[in-house]
């Protein structure tokens, strides 16, 4: 399958590339400078540009499934989160719609179901998120939401957990261990409408993601 | 009708309360702190004590219809934007879904319609504005969205103009003139389910809420 990494060069994006061609998918890794080009390549990645501010459309040409794990990221102000994202969110749900594009994996955070309930220098941010998952929702696509804990940039383990209760944190999660469970949904049709949250764990991220857990 | 104005001390809630006060509505002004319940009952309303960030569906109890008017305001930062503007409303349109307050007149802003159209240091703005009429016109309400454009502090005239091409911002408008087309959209059903873009015009108020223009 073709599919097109939005945030590539991102602490996920990165490290989903190999796991992606490993699995034998072409992967299309959207950045928005021609300087990425040669670590996408590296990844195992086709490079593309690809501006969730600007021109962006095009960069997932031919794609047959989106992952969205681009993020404004903590230097940037609020302003950005509105526009990356929330906004540039929507315009890569729009984008794929109008493409013919249907599966759609997002990667969201844990918190984006309840907000007001959430940490609260981080609730703008879970707002964004939140409205960006619900605009997902209720496009016509195939899609996945996966909300992932604090993140660590610890080894990957291939394992994960997606049951704690929404008053726990529970254990943080490597990048490497959200990278593999956007994998292992890609391969699984069964995630397709499910929304799932995300933490470190044990049980192997194929098994995490079966309706089942 | 009871009517509740949410943003009651803001430049268009100011304006509007007399208004729906005199058109024989009762008004409940939603307000955050006490100091401002002079301020409301001079206007001639009831005022109740509600925050967007806070507690607040309470504020609404009673209420037919609501009045959604509030804004972080351009002193505050952009995480103000996604929680009061577009959080906010959320909150506002879900506690009236729950309460069963059918009716909503929500005050958006011109160019929300295409945010990346807009003038580039607003577009943030446009965005949670969007957003939140989004939100309001896939709810179950009977809502109605006024998009008026620059704002002024100028005397109303009770004219306004809905017709203009997006391409052109169109004259400013009065806050009194947006204060004085939501009292009439309140009072013509006919404008249930429609947006409605606002520029300072020739047209009588409840005129130019019709369908025809």
């Amino acid at each position: 399958m073709q599919v097109a990494v939005i945030g590539a060069n991102g602490g996920i994006g990165r490290r989903l590339l190999p796991l992606l061609d490993e699995a034998g998918h072409e992967v299309i890794g959207v950045v928005r400078s021609e300087e990425q080009f040669e670590q996408i390549q590296e990844r195992g990645g086709l490079p593309r540009l690809g501006d969730l501010e600007g021109t962006f459309a095009p960069a997932l040409e031919g794609a047959e499934a989106v992952v969205f794990t681009a993020g404004s990221g903590g230097g940037t102000g609020w302003d950005k989160t509105l526009m990356v994202d929330l906004w540039g969110a929507r315009r890569a749900v729009d984008a794929c719609e109008e493409q013919g594009i249907d599966r759609f994996v997002m990667v969201s955070a844990r918190g984006a179901a309840n907000p007001d309930a959430g940490y609260e220098p981080l609730r703008p941010y879970l707002v964004a998120k939140r409205c960006a998952d619900d605009y997902l929702e209720r496009s016509a696509l195939a899609a996945t939401i996966l909300r992932p804990t604090t993140l660590t940039d610890e080894e990957g383990t291939g394992r994960v957990t997606t049951a704690f209760t929404p008053q726990d944190g529970g254990p943080d999660i490597p990048r490497a261990d959200v990278a593999a469970t956007v994998r292992a949904c890609l391969d699984n049709d069964a995630t397709i409408g499910r929304t799932i949250e995300l933490y470190g764990g044990d049980t192997p991220v194929e098994e995490a993601v079966r309706p089942s857990n």
